[in-house]
């Protein structure tokens, strides 16, 4: 019994919360909905990292290196999808899902806002998007937009859903698309099934 | 001798030309380039995946699996990091970056536009973006910009240079955005030199 707190399996917080003003104070509403599940939270803001004399670029070298530590040393990994900047993921977020995903960690996600990546993205190109002929869209390049009923890039769907999760889609207003976490909450869920399942 | 052809390394040719118009020409010219400099080109895209009875969605898990599986069997990857839609590269090139760095794969990458992430994010977001009191800068949301000087977020950096290399960067005019492979044979070089520092 006395080891039953060291046992509790590791959830890395992969998303742009980071970014946000009040990052601190999500990610440790994050860190408590993790322990009411039974899990110990791990955001990549506790990464204290020892600037003193180091050029920015060296700086993002150490982040870089001590975030890939931490998901080598956790058991799963719940990353926050919302669309960032444009009509997909944070890039940040999505190459620690790949990271996660090679190390066999399952990988739960959740966005705050609705559509496919194709309605998406149709929104956020406006009139740099056409249709042609046989139905399919493309850019000003002339690139196929992804158009296969997910969420998000065919990868990240696939990520998740090898897992025997979905990626939770929870709408949410527009001020709250990065700091609302009842989607968050619902991969904790999927998480405990995950866990139950195995044992 | 004879088994020198089957010895060569695999490189998986991670990026959006999959979504090009003529992705099939400009892949056959990325694997003619590994070919010169002694290496296997794999491209997602060679991935012919039987579609007959499926749902869209179906398709792009069978997609997802395969391109896994390639990577998994590949030596290396070279990604095309050129900005996608937005400031950042594609997530589906940066998803499969983060899979074969986790994978303790070598990975190189290139980019066609120039400029830090926090230039072109200001570019990108125009308006949207405003400069705080302490000079950093903050988007709509109150989310600070990342500013590493990187060629994008810091873990795509810290993926290309935890090997060695760096992100080339081989800015062309904006009709040659996704199709110049200037970059991308620059990649090569890197790998040679890392292929031969191992031997």
């Amino acid at each position: 019994m006395a080891d039953l707190a060291e046992q509790k399996e590791r959830v890395y917080l992969a998303g742009p919360d980071v970014f946000l003003p009040n990052a601190a104070a999500v990610l440790e509403s994050k860190r408590k909905l993790c322990a009411k599940h039974g899990f110990v939270g791990l955001s990549p803001f506790d990464n204290e990292i020892d600037r003193f004399g180091l050029s920015k670029h060296e700086v993002a070298l150490r982040i870089s290196a001590a975030n890939e530590d931490m998901i080598r040393s956790s058991d799963l990994v719940i990353a926050n999808l919302t669309p960032f900047r444009g009509p997909s993921a944070d890039v940040g977020t999505v190459y620690e899902m790949g990271f996660a995903r090679a190390l066999s960690l399952p990988v739960f996600a959740y966005t705050n806002v609705a559509g496919s990546l194709l309605e998406r993205t149709r929104k956020w190109l406006g009139d740099a998007i056409r249709q042609r002929g046989n139905g399919t869209f493309e850019d000003t390049f002339g690139m196929s937009v992804e158009d296969f009923d997910c969420v998000d890039n065919l990868m990240l769907a696939g990520a998740v859903e090898a897992g025997g999760a979905k990626i939770v889609v929870n709408p949410v207003p527009d001020r709250e698309r990065f700091t609302e976490l009842a989607g968050f909450e619902k991969c904790l869920e999927f998480a405990s099934r995950w866990q139950a399942n195995r044992r």
